[in-house]
């Protein structure tokens, strides 16, 4: 029985791990869950999973919630980031899979890798912000961190078995997002709604963005750095519209190995949970009858710069990756409340990179510090 | 450095073996070389690898090629089966490659095995007439059967670091072959030169007839059930014609692994002479941006009865596989030599079938037996 602390289990991620833990109640226990302010959801989840520990991130909602909990029903209700870090660091807990949105993740992260608990990280921010560190520590702790978006599932199952040093180059695949095959002035008026429609995945509202300015690949590029160990210039994205092949891996030889399913990221999510075992799953099987066609070409750096700009703070070093991913949250924040144009994304980025004074070798309390300036920085340049 | 002995050294796979050590004289050394007749090949070959041991087969080349030796070349010149057992048995020798065309390949192997040799396998026969035998063989002699055939070789690949009892199916691709696409009665009268025409790769003529038929599909799938130990049922052959991705595994998670490559044979042949590493090698990589679509297809079993032939005979049981191959070879040379029609191979050879008297466990005296029966059946039968 694996025991789990899901962070994040009301967004999409959460819920798709709470239904993984559904259909293998024989081999997982949810311990503890946490949400930022979605009270009735968590209760229910609290309901039917009995997990000891749920944590509301709003002290006010931690306190509704409180006094909605079936007098049948033995759970401790936190709140605040003191919640997380608690219920990241609990000794009965094997792994922790944050699915967090955000900065945020980073701080219950790196108390569950101090405290030696496995993590399936679903919060992509954790690794772009501050790499470094997060697998530094891994390293020391022991810890192993297992990824659950489907690129970096995919990648890491290519890898299994073969040698790293034999590895020529990671080859992401990207779906191309709404608006792939567009240009830059179809694209200057696009509404949150339309940006919002993804082809393939059903996602949160900030990787859904992420995904329509191709920045979501970016941050991929950047996040499979640090999780595999590989310079950024033997990354490569190639959009493949369908979704099937989630990413490749090229070897020395010349040999590609490619992981492909449809598209659900329940898999993602039960192979990090259940790595280095598989187990018999109910999703829909590849089809080849059906599938009949798989497309590649290259992704547009100059209709959506978001991925070239990635590309160059991978290029800058450190903490131009906490510039890239502060500036992106604030702005990708302030286009869903409609309060910025499509193309205000990058070139806002643009304008907080070039504004930035870079620290070598940072510390967590350095990131923090370069991630509170870029936000405010976006933030007095955008009143 | 790696000792090889490579039977079949004249043929296709033999010279771009031969290619692959030419480019890796640090890490391979060819100890013995063998072909059938091709005396002036086999010269240059000797010249050029100064093996230590030569063998053709027929007895009256072999005393040409003594002849033709140059004199400050030391080399054992040898002839007949006995030669093919003696340089598959060499103690300096770590691995034989076997790119024999045929039955023939059967003892050799058998005895190379004996003497815990690994074996690079490209002869498919030798597993398709007698894989029970031959795989017991290698397990009780702790030998590696590594793979030559691409498809082989992406499955051995695909199934890296991963476990066997996670295994859900193989996914054999297939190129279709030059008739890809054609309804029966356009086939019935393709002559040797259209069946020849392979689409993507560059083979010897018995297996390109096979391609044409689809018998070498067949093939493929009775040695993808010995070599990985997989139920029939649990092989699927799907049609994918750019012959990019090489095969694929499915895993009960419904997680794909896939192996994709240009078509090159010698990937697959230095594979199996690197195993368990890879090195870097200067085949042509894929290029995403060129490629740009890869399409899957069923086989159709009606066009291509040989395909049927082969599962139904895996249905059957195990000397009927030995009758398949043999009725197979027989066919495919009177196909070769003009005397009979292009579905005369799949009507004989389930004339074959029908007309044999399967044994249960059977010997490998009682495989060569059944071999003998077969041949001489198709052969009375064509008289």
């Amino acid at each position: 029985m694996k025991k789990i602390t899901l962070l994040g289990s009301t967004g999409s991620i959460g819920t798709q791990t709470l239904d993984v833990v559904r259909q293998n109640r024989d081999k997982f226990e949810v311990v503890a869950i946490s949400a930022n302010r979605s009270v009735d959801l968590l209760l229910d989840q609290i309901i039917e999973f009995k997990p000891k520990y749920a944590v509301l991130y709003e002290k006010e909602s931690a306190e509704k919630l409180k006094g909605m909990i079936p007098k049948d029903i033995e759970i401790e209700i936190l709140d605040s980031i003191e919640g997380l870090i608690k219920i990241s660091t609990l000794d009965e807990v094997d792994i922790v899979l944050t699915a967090l949105v955000g900065m945020i993740g980073l701080i219950p992260t790196m108390k569950a890798i101090e405290h030696k608990k496995d993590i399936a990280l679903a919060n992509k921010e954790t690794l772009v912000t501050a790499g470094e560190i997060v697998m530094k520590a891994a390293k020391e702790n022991g810890v192993k961190i297992l990824p659950v978006d489907s690129e970096h599932s995919a990648i890491f199952q290519c890898l299994n078995g073969e040698h790293k040093k034999e590895v020529s180059k990671l080859i992401l695949t990207a779906s191309g997002g709404p608006f792939r095959g567009k240009k830059r002035d179809e694209l200057i008026h696009v509404t949150k709604n339309e940006a919002l429609k993804h082809p393939n995945w059903s996602m949160g509202q900030k990787i859904s963005i992420d995904s329509s300015t191709l920045m979501n690949k970016g941050l991929e590029v950047i996040e499979a750095k640090w999780l595999f160990d590989v310079d950024h210039k033997d990354i490569d994205v190639v959009v493949h519209p369908q979704s099937i092949i989630h990413s490749m891996v090229e070897y020395i030889d010349t040999s590609i190995i490619a992981q492909l399913s449809m598209p659900d990221m329940r898999l993602a999510i039960e192979y990090a949970l259940t790595y280095p075992n598989r187990i018999h799953s109910d999703f829909e099987r590849i089809d080849f009858k059906k599938i009949s066609t798989l497309t590649f070409e290259e992704p547009d750096m100059n209709t959506f710069p978001c991925l070239k700009l990635a590309y160059d703070a991978l290029d800058e070093g450190k903490t131009y990756l906490t510039v890239l991913n502060a500036s992106n949250e604030v702005l990708v924040d302030k286009f869903l409340k409609e309060q910025i144009g499509f193309y205000d994304i990058p070139y806002y980025i643009e304008k907080s990179l070039d504004a930035h004074n870079s620290i070598t070798n940072p510390k967590l309390e350095d990131i923090l510090e370069v991630d509170k300036w870029a936000r405010s920085y976006i933030n007095d340049l955008l009143k």
